[in-house]
This record gives structure tokens, sequence and C-alpha cells, in this order.
């Protein structure tokens, strides 16, 4: 017998050479249905494997990403069993999932071609096979057996894979008359796979080596089930239409000139009112919090990022130096903030009594992006950080870090951000020669992480090997609307700085001590959160955010002044639009709102200006009917104050 | 007879050869007393000097900076004729006026040498000569002459000087027993100068020029009265008790730091509370004028400055160009925000209908200057503008003007600046290759600045030569508590980049016009603002901008909770300060937060804590008395809003 634990801990005793199926089936029958694939002592494996020794082990479905992984790798290779059904003579260059489905890099032969009309045929094929339920089945086998079948086979691409692979460690998958070379590990038959489309066509490089073949790389997605592939493809056509580049266009929020340069986005007036809306709600969180705002320049000397250890690590491939015309000086675009934030500290003696001191800045960095990997607002050249950095004692980071969630959650909370989880990142325990500082410090600055995370009962993923080279993060990363993951607010543990730039405070004892220094950034950057933002809610911002919150529309010319009026009286609450004054019809007027994503539409005519009232329409909503102006304002400020207050 | 007009535009008669001391006397016997010289079609003459045609002209007293120009150059004269009667063998370089007072450069001969401890021999010296009131008498000499008294006298810097000189242009002007080579003019006689104080010593090179001699220039202020130089004398220590760099720091209002770069502040919390309450001030100020925010980036490609024509004028003295390390793309820092807005203006087409375009921002730009000329905040490598480009069709040129100027006096009011004038800078007409722009432009935007003005009743004065080299320009120039003048505000027409940038609207004719653009900024940089504020109100900030509003000061410690709840209240009401709670006698805290010049030092004790109420000390003041927290918090509102809502 051996001991078998499961996720919640509980421990279940099966005959040694049990499977993963069979796990399942005795724990029920509709696990037994659903469960994919395996995770045994941290390895994913065939349901059918057998497990000879005590482990831990995870059942596998569709819910779990390692699930998805796997169902997508085995539909790549029913992808490929169909293709050379249709395509005698095919070959096969390397066929793994991807974030979103799968492809295979596939070489037709000279001359043929595939495009977007040949993908009707392969889907229903794939189907076609996926309902004959061939099981996957594993085989080992040796260098040269493996040799010989794909010499036989006459696929050069196979050949060159298995020319790096070590004897005894090779694996073939075969189902139906389809054999893959492959690792593993697969579904059990195809017969889970109820859905397939194609989704691209393209062409890939074998390698990516541009001197090599150029191989036909095709796109796919399954599903366990028709319903979730009609799903998908609902909100791939819905991103498109969120897209913040379309929308920041359609809505002018931002704006590129190729004059300015490409990646340093102008935020056009709306967009900007919608910026110092955020920051202004962040400034009044931080300032409750016990924040203090400086402002520092956008250019340090380098001096400045040798002192901080930065001119090593972005010198080469970063925004070249600004030399001056005759004094021999040398300044950077600032990559961030802390280098300044240091300086400030250091203005004059510090003591344990003042301590923590919290310094934050809307601090707008630069660093330089090849201009391929730009990207919206999601990845630029130029940004601005909700910037702030934790100077306290030792025995303050984990209170301090506490703190730092609170903040990071009201935020998530007042943007309607509910799903999120925080992934703390850890060294690389095996390459520890990347990072900074000594490894006492990153010991005791990864507990604090952990400690102040599981405190606060944040859901959390620890990753090894992603901290930065300065220390360990936790990083928050939110699922948007359309369930896409997003990384998010930073808090940052920093051991180090203070050491460079010998920071020191009195202590008790009247000594000198080092302080503790913790970077972090609820929003990371402004660019970057209104870009996600603007996605997740598809431009229609929450009532406090949105540029324009209501449009007056006069039913006719006659009620202009009135409508004035009511602007000027709306603008003493700080509630922000305009005036429809056009010359047009009250239908199109409406129509236009909407397409504009006003929140409010408040329609007057002789009723209302006899009443000094306002038929008001919700954007998606509808009519909410005639009510006096007051009352609407009154309804206004108590909806914001919900959200701001909590 | 000749017809002599005045300044206030009435003409008299009088006999050819008639002098301006003549014309003073004809006028008023105490006009006679104080005038120092005349003013003749735009020429300084000496008040004895005869006036053979007919003539536009102006009686200049101290009053006038041409009068105390002149009286400041008779007074180095004057310093002349007492180092020679002291030092004999003294030879002369050049004696100007400077800004306050005047100096001399002086060759005191071999090994001699002048330090702080002669000053009151000199002083004393120069009174003597000036109770003599000795006449100061114009001579024209031929350059032969002129030659032979110098070389008998043995002064080669003024024989050094006459060698430049034309024959026939020639004067020597002499009282008591010195003689000098001057064009004058100069006052009556000696006996004007009734106060001389020598100010200060240095080294200074003929000519300006290291190979020659070094000369010890010798610095001296003069007065007509003696209470002047007493006042003067006082307004020097109380300047030098308000210097912005001291107070800075003794307020902890912003800091250098080598690390991070000459010239380039670090804004600490307090001042930077100052800071945003300044910039949250000009936001709703610009708002409620039709303003409309934007943000752009601190750099911006070559190619916007070349379009711009910055890149010509601004190229080889500033900061050098920002390469990136493998895109061939140059960046440079933004010396100025037009560009990026002229880029944001194009990103739509743009109707008449909805010009005046007004896009405000406060963007930080960076220029360099030689680390030599930076002073504190008043001369910055960075810095901060509260700049606005206003976009409008030409017929509307003059109305935003006007509005502008609104703002600027509306700023000027609520920080207590009352004494201010506007220059007006137009082209050099001698010079017109220095501009950008065609004749017809300039004039247009030259007219248009003069109505504006004209029409609001600033105070002006005209200056040629002083416009950008794309514009014209009005500057306000602010006289401060102590009477210095500094440069703030500016506004400024620009018919130039509209044109660069292909700027553009369709008009009600359907056609594409060109726009006008206006660059303004009623601050200039948030920087030297903050400097001349601090300067002006010696730190005792107006009560709306004060960083710390209100200290509370607890008598004891029994009294802290209630402190705190005081605390919390104020913050409600976005009442800024801090609760004193170290463990100190009454009298303490009460002459450390008058050090810190808190406006509100609110005491509390069992009395106060009983009735809800405070004992409210005023800055400067002293004891109000003690009053309901409520009274307190209603009247500290209504200070604020009398100021800010006029």
């Amino acid at each position: 017998m051996i001991n078998i634990t499961l996720p919640d801990g509980s421990v279940r005793q099966y005959d040694k050479g049990v499977t993963g199926l069979e796990i399942a089936t005795s724990i029920s029958e509709g696990l037994a249905r659903n469960v994919l694939a395996v995770k045994v002592n941290g390895s994913v494996w065939d349901l059918s494997r057998p497990i000879d020794e005590d482990a831990s082990v995870q059942l596998l479905t569709w819910n779990d990403d390692l699930g998805k992984n796997t169902f997508w790798h085995s539909s790549a290779h029913l992808l490929a069993e169909a293709l050379e059904a249709l395509y005698p003579g095919i070959k096969f260059g390397i066929g793994p999932p991807v974030e979103n489905g799968f492809y295979y890099d596939v070489d037709l032969g000279e001359g043929k071609t595939f495009s977007q009309d040949d993908f009707a045929q392969v889907e229903q094929k794939m189907l076609e096979l996926a309902r004959a339920k061939n099981e996957y089945k594993r085989q080992e086998v040796s260098k040269a057996d493996a040799i010989k079948y794909f010499t036989e086979k006459g696929d050069e691409y196979k050949l060159d894979l298995i020319k790096d692979l070590e004897d005894g460690s090779i694996t073939f998958y075969t189902q139906g008359n389809f054999v893959d070379l492959c690792r593993g590990p697969h579904i059990p038959n195809t017969g889970f796979i109820k859905a397939a489309k194609l989704m691209n066509v393209a062409g890939a490089y074998w390698r990516g080596d541009e001197k090599s073949k150029q191989l036909t790389r095709i796109y796919g997605i399954t599903f366990p089930k028709q319903k979730e592939l009609a799903e998908y493809l609902e909100r791939l056509e819905e991103a498109k239409k969120r897209d913040h580049r379309k929308l920041g266009k359609e809505l002018e929020l931002f704006a590129f000139s190729e004059k300015v340069g490409m990646g340093l986005p102008l935020w056009l007036p709306k967009g900007t009112l919608l910026r110092e809306r955020l920051e202004q709600f962040m400034r009044k969180a931080q300032v409750k919090a016990g924040y203090q705002p400086v402002v520092t320049p956008h250019i340090g000397s380098k001096e400045l990022y040798v002192t901080s250890g930065h001119y090593d690590k972005y010198g080469a491939d970063s925004f070249q130096p600004i030399k001056t015309p005759n004094e021999g000086e040398e300044f950077f675009l600032k990559p961030m903030n802390c280098p300044h934030h240091c300086e400030i500290y250091k203005t004059r003696p510090r003591s344990y009594k003042e301590l923590p001191v919290r310094l934050a800045e809307f601090g707008t960095v630069y660093r330089y992006e090849q201009s391929g990997e730009l990207h919206g607002l999601t990845r630029v050249r130029g940004f601005t950080q909700d910037d702030a950095h934790i100077f306290c004692r030792p025995d303050q980071v984990k209170d301090e870090f506490k703190k730092v969630i609170d903040l990071v959650l009201y935020v998530f909370s007042a943007l309607g951000f509910e799903d999120y989880t925080a992934q703390i990142s850890l060294r690389d325990p095996e390459n520890k020669a990347k990072y900074i500082g000594a490894d006492e410090l990153w010991e005791k600055a990864e507990n604090a992480i952990i400690e102040a995370a599981a405190e606060k009962g944040l859901p959390t993923v620890t990753e090894l090997g992603e901290a930065a080279f300065y220390g360990p993060k936790l990083d928050f990363m939110v699922r948007d609307a359309l369930g896409r993951k997003w990384q998010l607010g930073t808090i940052q543990v920093d051991y180090n700085l203070p050491e460079r730039f010998q920071l020191e405070y009195i202590g008790a004892d009247n000594q000198k001590h080092r302080p503790v220094m913790i970077h972090r950034a609820p929003f990371g950057s402004l660019e970057r959160f209104v870009a996600v933002l603007i996605e997740h809610c598809g431009g229609n911002f929450p009532l406090w955010l949105s540029p324009e919150q209501f449009a007056i529309l006069p039913i006719s010319e006659k009620y202009h002044d009135f409508a004035q009026q009511l602007y000027d009286q709306l603008q003493q609450h700080d509630i922000r639009g305009f005036v429809d004054n056009r010359d047009e019809k009250i239908g199109r007027k409406i129509r236009d709102a909407e397409v504009r994503k006003v929140p409010y539409m408040l329609i007057v005519g002789e009723k209302e200006q006899e009443n000094g009232a306002v038929s008001v329409r919700r954007h998606g909503e509808g009519d909410l009917g005639t009510m006096p102006v007051t009352d609407f304002i009154a309804s206004f400020e108590s909806k914001i104050a919900e959200i701001l207050n909590n």
C-alpha cells in the first residue's frame, strides 16, 4: 500500500501502482468523467501512469491551468492527425499548447498552401476523429527505434528534434493512426474534445531561425463543451470592441504622435480628467494612510545611478545618457523614483520616532523599449508610477506591508476589480548570483512578505526566480471582466538601496541603524492601469471616474438657458459633463450620448424647466423618470460617496 | 523761442538755449531742488546743457530709474575723487552705475591693498567732498588733448579707453580736483549726495580679460538722504533673512542633492504641499476659465523640435540629445510644452465653433544652465510651468488676451502681490532678422497685446528688442514687500508655431484657416514663483497656502486624546497641521511653533476639553482668546473663502 496526499491535506491509502484515473474514480464518478491529467509530486502525468510510491497528488480538470494545458497539448496531436489524414505526406515540426489553445508547425510539401478556406474541413476531421475516442498511448522507445521510425516516415524535423534527445528518455504517443515524438502527458482519449476551431495561420521558421525553412503555423483552440467555444468566441469579439487603443481613440482619452515619439502617450483632455481623478483618489487615500507627497526631477546624474547600482543594470539597453554642453556632466532619464527618494530621506538626520517615513510621488519614469514591443498604453516608453517608498525600522516591515495590502485592496474595490490573486516572487535558489544583497537579508524579506500575505488572507501563488534583482516582491494579478489576467499593483521589500545609499536613523539606543525600504505602487503605472480599466469596463467607467458624468440634452433651443443654469449648478457640486446645444433632434442627441458612454443623460424641456427638474436616462439602463434637480444631485453624490468611503 | 513738450503732453515756450534746470525752476522751486538730470528726445542730458531746438523733455529725479542712474554715476566720480585724495598715484579703469549703486575699478599701485577696513575713511572723504558742492563740469576735448592729459597723469587704463574713441566725440567731466574721461551726463553738483556707503571689494580683470591685469573693484551706494541709506541697509538685512534658500531649508520646503544633480530641486513634503495647493488653486481657476488639462511626456523626438524650429535655436547650448540603443532615434528633454500641445491640437480636425481650444499643463521642462549661474529656485535646470496654449481664431486674440490678464490679476490678488507693472516686449525694429515670422504678423500681434493691456488698464512699459524670437509678449513685473522687482507671469502671442505645425481649423466658410496660438503662464515657473513668494512673505505664507496651518498644543499628556480628536476634525475640513505631543512645557511648544511660522496655535487643556473649545494664538499677533472649535473652523473657512472666491 502507498499513501496518497490530496491537496486538502487528507491522506488515502491505495495499492502500489494505482493510477490517477483510479484515484479519481475512488473519489467520485463525476470527477472520473472530468479529470484530464494528474499532478504527482509537482509533475504532470498521464492518468493511466502507475504511481509506485507515496506521493502528493492533485487531479487536474479543465478548471486548472495545467489541466487546460494538457487538453490543448493533446488537441495539437488531434490537429496533426486530422492534417495527416487530409494532407498525406505532411511533415510536422512542433505542436505545443499556448495561452489560448495550441498550434502545430507543419510542412505541407512543395507548392502546397493552407488558408482560412481550409479551416472548416480540418475542424470537421478533428471532430470526427475526436468522436472515435482514440486513446493517447504512451510508449518508451530507444533512440535508434525513434530514428528508424521517422526516417521511414521521412520527417526530417522530428529527426532534427531526436538528435538532441538522450537515449532512454524518449517517448512516443499514439492516438488512432497518428504517432508523435512527445514527452506527454496527455488526456486519456480524444473523446474529451467536443469543440474545435482553427484560429489563424502564419509563417514560422523552423526553430525560429531565419535561415531555416519557413513552415506553416496553424493555430487552433478546443473545448470540452461546444458551449464553451461559443462563449470564447463571444469574449474574443467583446475584447476587440474593448481594445483600449480603439476605445482610447473613440472616447478621446489619449493619442500617440510620431513626432513626439513612439510609446510616449499624449493624454487628451478627457483622458487627463480620468487620470487626475485616479491620482486625486490615490492621493487622498495615501494622505489618510500617512504618506507624504514629494516631487523630484525626471533626470538624475550618473553618480546617482552608480550609487543605486542601477547604472550597471540599465546602462547598456536603456535610453542613453544626456550630456551637458561643456561641464562633462552626465544625466539619465530616471527609470525609477527610488534613488531620488533616498536622497530626500538623507536631507536630514532621522530618529526612530519619526519612522516609518512614507514618501509618495506620481513619478513619471522613462524606460527604453524596442519599437516593435510597444503596445497602446500597456507597453510604453514613459509612464507614471503611483510610487511610494516606505523607510521603516526592521520591526515595522511586516506591519507596513500589511497596510499596503489594505491600500491595494481598497483601490481594487473602488474600481470594481473583484477577482485577484497575489503572486509572491522569490529568488531563483539555483541562481543566487543574479541578485544583489546578502543571503540572510533575502530570507528575512521573503518571510516578511509571505507572513503578511498569509495574515491578510490573500490568495497567493509563489514563483521562484521572479524576484527583482534587488529584492523579493508581491504582485497583484487581477482578472478582468473577460477573464483575462493582468499584473497590476506591486509591493517590494528592499534591503539593498538603504545599504547603497548609507541610509540611517538614530535608534532608541542612540546608535545609528539602517532602515528597511519598501517600494510599492498600487496602480503600478497609471498608463497600464487605465488600459486595463478601459478593457475591464469597456469604456463604461465607474461613475466617479467618468470624464463626462452627464450630458444635458435640451429638447429645443428654448431651453438652452435652463440647460446652462443646470450645468453651472452641477459644476458647483464638482459633477462633470456638458450641454449638447446642437441643433439636433432629441433622439439623435440621446443616441450620440449613448455612444459616448455618458452615464447620465438629463433631458430638459418645458415641464422640467417649470419644475426645476430633469428627466434622467441612465446609460445602458434607460429612462429613470423625472426628478427635482436637487434630488438628482443628492442621489449622484450618495452613489459616489458609497464607493469612495467604504 | 522753442517748444518744449512735457510728459503730460503740455507744451511750453522757452528761449532757445534754455537748460533743464531752468525749465525745472520755471515749473517749481521744489522740482528745481530735486531734479538730477533731464531726458531730451530720449537721451539723458546734464541739467546745464542748452536745448537749442523743439524737444520732448522729461525732468528726472531720484524717483526715476534714469535719475538714480545718473546720481550713482556721479557718485562713482565722487568715489574716485576721494580715492585719489587718499591714495595718490592711483589709476582708474571704469566706474559705471549698477542696479544698486555703482563701482569703480582701480589700480592702487604695486603691493597696495584695499579692504573693508579702509571703507570708513573713504566714505568720510566722499561726504567731505560732497559737502563742498563741487559742480560736475562738462568739457569737450580733442583726442590729442585727451591723450596728452592722461599721458601726463600716467593712467594707462584711460589711455586704453581713449584709443577706441573717435576724435570730436570725447568729453571730460571735472568736479573739484578730479578729472575723468566720461560721456556723462551727471547731476549738477556733489552736494546732492548726502549718504555714502561702500558695500564690497573684489578683484576684476581689466576689460574682463583674464590675461590683463587684475584691478580692485570697489562697490558703493549713495543716497540723497541719510534716512534712505538706513532704510536700504535695513532692507538688505531683511532680504538676507528672507532669502528663499535659507527659509527653504529652515522650513523644510525643498533641498538640493549633488547626486541628483545641481539645479534640480527635490521638493520635500511641506514644499510639495505648498506646491500642490498652488497647482490646485490654478487648476480650479483654469477649469473655471474654460481650460482643458492635458498631460504630455517630458521628452520629444528631434523631429518635433526640427518642426517647431527650436532645434536650431536650442541645440548647441542645451542638454544634449538622448539616443536609443539601436534604433537611431534621438530625443530631447523638452525645453517647453508648446510643440507637444500642437500635436494634441492636431489629433483631430477642429471646427471654428470649438475654438478657442485652451490646453493647460503643469509641464516640467528642462533647460541647461551653467552651474555657476544656478541660484536656489530662481535659476534651475528643471522647472514646472503652469503652462497653457490657447488656439483661437484671429478675431478672438484680443479677447483671449484680456481673459488671461484677468486670470493673472486674480492670481496676484490671491497671493498678495499688489504692486505690479506689465512690460510689453516688442521686436528690435533695427534687427528684424533675429525673429521668425512675417512682418505683417508681428504687427498684428504687437497691436493685439498693446490694445488688450490698454483696455484692461494695466500700467505698462514697452521695451523694444525684448520679444522672444517667435513672437512679442507681455511680462508681469511684481514688486515684492522689500521693493524688489521680479518678472513673473508671461503672455505671448505666437503666429509662428501654427504655421510650422500646419495647424488648421475649418471656418464658417468651410475653408481651412490657420489658428493663432497664445502661450501663457501666470506663475511663470512654480519654482521661481515659490522662491519669490517665500521672499515676499518671509515664509509667512498666506493662510490658504501654509503647509502647516495649525499646531495643536496640549498643555500636558492628559489632553493628547482630545488633541487627536481635534486634529481629525480639522482634517475633515481639509485644514492641515499637526499635534505637538512632545513632552515639553507649553511655552516651549509655542516658541517652536512661532519659529515654524505656523499661523494658528491651538492650545488645549482642561477648560478647552470640557467645552469643546480651543485657545487660539495667531502667529505674529498673539492671543485671540478661547472659542468653540466649530467657531474656529467657521472663521478659518470664511477667511480662506474670502481670498479665493473674490
